[in-house]
């Protein structure tokens, strides 16, 4: 077994090869289907693995029509990578049975160790942790789900997003990943992989990090870390991936309350949050608080380009959204500046009548029947060099009232997502959840949504949100020496 | 007309008279269904306003199959509240021919005044007041939407909610209401009445604050302002409002930026923002930054239980979740203590398995299969006089991916709204948004949160929303002097 101190970059080429199993076995696989050991089965199935696919159970002769093996011993062929669902009494046993068959790594959705608390559970952790090393056994986990790997076929439940993307993703709880999925899925956020590691008693967070750090297909990392293993290691790693690419870590158990459902949840103990915060940027990562700021941050680097200047447009939305945007704005460092002069003079140009009144934010209940329209002032501003930042709003609450709702929720979307394809400039798209119990508006909407992430725009459910995000973005690509690609 | 320095009582009398016309004029109306004009017409006949209702176009005969009439004078009968959709250069006659129909009031959508910031535009609104002064005739607006209030079927456009609710809501955008009804609609926010006053030249913010004081149909109160008249007597009404309702306020034009766009959408002076929110608070009112708080805030008044203990209890979601909600909610002032020993005696004898291990919050994924369901830990901390706070996270995204999608969906919502509807504790319930691409799931979600919306349920989108209402809710009936219903 490697020894813990390896290089970066043989943990990298390690859990490499634990992404591309030439054959997996599902130890505790089962026909039921509200039990994980089916999940396993059933999601490698549909996500399309490849390779061989082996469920072991003493009680079974055939599970999802593959032929199932009373032991993992008695699996024909060579199985690379392993997921067990057994209990937690029989893993010492299967540990050995891995060795035996020349598994690379063992992954353990089998939980109840350390994080229940309990003595006897921490002691089979330690002979589990001992066990592995002596047989040159890695370990995932234990009480994780493991590795989604949509390229490759590999998942753990058959609603993780099959489309791969540019997010890799390390995660100490399996329910994050879900979560993201169904929160930020509607917006296009896609992992090229994602590791749920629970208790990490072995490959923790620091191996992960080295590992999406050089990994071509995440261009960039994100992180959900209740506790570490050893904190001067995770930093060091930290520092590596996030000198490679844009890095954001949301912290569980900052406080004591969350420290308690740490422990019980994957036994972590947690850290000062102020200390950690401080490390984190000063690692060059992003830290961040909430499970929406997490989604916002990778939305964020996944889809815009890079940038560092402060000086915001925006066009889209009525007159209180114009003004309160404005606000934000400077609350937050970024500046509104009055429109340029060649777009006043464009304006007046088209609506003389709008002369000296239009500003920016550009107020859409101004322009409404002028013969400008939101969409080109925002092409204005992207060729204007006094502006840095784009910004826009559907605005689908006013759109929807209209007669034309349909053409404007095509046209509009289509017209902003000409100008993110093009643009230099950071720009974010809002529009709101299309959460409307009448099936028209949904449609209307769920479709004006589906049209801008397929053109690969960074969108955001309110303005608020985008422009957090606008500004910790511009921060970001400030200080960081990370190369703009 | 009465005098600017009217009692609040009689200013109450006198809106609560405009809100109940016997009869309605449309100046400008029109037979085009993309027109300000039509709109009127079209959502006071679609809300079922039973009064006489009378379209006035020189150039039509009939719009929406209702006898039109040249100018306001040739109206037959009696005409009680007047709305404008001309030109404002028409607009110092039409002051004088509501004078002599007798008209009670006269909104103006019609724009293009002080608020372009050009002297001719100022100089007309000075005489517009002046004007409707002598004449005796009540202004609403200019540059506004006018009002809503489905129980007398009067509207301003079809997609406002028909439904009504306890909501009193003045804004000075009209945009703004629109937004809050596309946002906010699916979670429950209805409207008793709501205005759209725009300038507030005549009747504007302190007048409708004593109007909705007194309003037995509101229970509450919400403000959208970007600047007031005379601050002194503003913050007079505050307090009087304030006195016996929750007042929500947000105030548009904090910032430089924020009241340069402020000035070109309703002419607003906007102050300094630090005084401000101090002033708002200590008038008794809560004072928010954001459309998403000021949403939040009036479905937590709108719906929750008053209460001000701070120890939470929260069921619902998976490790990750149950972790970062404690942290928030230590850092934002509540607390999360440890399960009352009665609850974790009653888990003990259901499930001996998980003595000890389940805390607060409650990990939904220690439970699965355990026999102990959230909602049923959730009706114990409801009986616990430990717990002060109810918090109960739906958890889709773990839910939708079980095989038994379909009845955890009708049951969860089910038993959190049974709780919901006997506690006396605020308690909040999360639901993401079901702004999902695949119908089903739409479906599914969308089905869930509507029966809570119909429990009366206080919905929010998101944990991180939910806790933060719950904190600003709680901080709130600490301080309050307003009786708890």
């Amino acid at each position: 077994m490697p020894n813990p101190k390896s290089a970066p970059s043989d943990i990298a080429a390690l859990i490499e090869a634990i992404f591309h199993p030439r054959s997996i076995a599902v130890v505790g696989a089962s026909a039921n289907p509200n039990t994980p050991g089916y999940d396993y089965v059933s999601s490698l199935q549909k996500f399309g693995f490849s390779g061989d696919l082996y469920p072991v159970n003493p009680r079974a002769e055939e599970i999802l029509g593959l032929p199932a093996f009373p032991s993992l011993r008695d699996v024909p062929g060579q199985v690379d990578y392993v997921i067990s669902c057994i209990p937690a009494a029989a893993v010492l046993e299967l540990v050995d049975d891995c060795a035996a068959k020349g598994a690379r790594a063992l992954q353990l959705f089998t939980a109840r160790f350390s994080e229940t608390g309990r003595e006897e559970d921490a002691e089979l952790e330690r002979r589990l942790s001992q066990r592995a090393r002596e047989a040159g056994v890695r370990i995932i986990g234990p009480n994780c789900l493991g590795l989604l790997y949509p390229r490759q076929g590999i998942s753990f439940r058959a609603d993780m997003p099959r489309q791969p993307g540019n997010v890799g993703f390390l995660s100490q709880s399996g329910n994050l990943l879900f979560e993201l999925t169904y929160l930020a899925g509607p917006r296009g956020l896609r992992f090229s992989k994602a590791i749920s590691y629970g208790n990490g008693l072995d490959l923790n967070e620091a191996d992960f990090l080295d590992y999406f750090a050089q990994d071509a297909e995440s261009a960039l990392v994100g992180a959900y870390v209740e506790g570490v293993r050893d904190g001067r290691r995770f930093l060091a790693a930290l520092k590596r991936a996030a000198a490679r690419k844009p890095v954001v870590v949301l912290k569980g158990g900052r406080t004591a309350a969350g420290g308690r459902a740490a422990a019980s949840h994957t036994a972590a103990l947690a850290g000062r949050h102020a200390v950690w915060t401080a490390a984190v940027t000063q690692a060059g990562a992003i830290s961040v608080d909430t499970v929406e700021e997490l989604i916002d941050m990778l939305i964020a680097f996944a889809y815009m380009r890079p940038g560092s200047g402060r000086r915001l447009g925006m066009v889209g939305g009525g007159g209180g959204r114009s003004v309160l945007t404005a606000d934000l704005c400077e609350e937050l460092g970024l500046s509104v500046p009055t429109l340029p002069d060649d777009i006043v003079r464009r304006i007046a140009e088209k609506a003389p009548d709008l002369a000296g009144w239009v500003t920016n934010p550009v107020d859409q209940s101004i322009l409404a029947g002028s013969g400008v329209s939101g969409a080109q002032v925002l092409e204005w501003m992207d060729e204007s060099p006094d502006i840095d930042l784009l910004l826009a709003n559907v605005g689908e609450a006013w759109a929807l009232g209209r007669p034309n709702a349909e053409s404007l929720l095509a046209r509009i979307p289509e017209r902003f997502a000409q100008v993110s394809r093009r643009t230099r400039k950071p720009m974010a798209v809002v529009i709101g959840p299309s959460d409307y119990a009448d099936e028209r508006l949904w449609r209307l909407v769920s479709e004006a949504r589906e049209k801008l992430v397929k053109a690969e725009v960074a969108l955001f459910p309110s303005v608020e949100r985008a422009v957090r995000a606008l500004a910790r973005f511009v921060e970001y690509w400030e200080r960081s020496e990370v190369s703009r690609p």
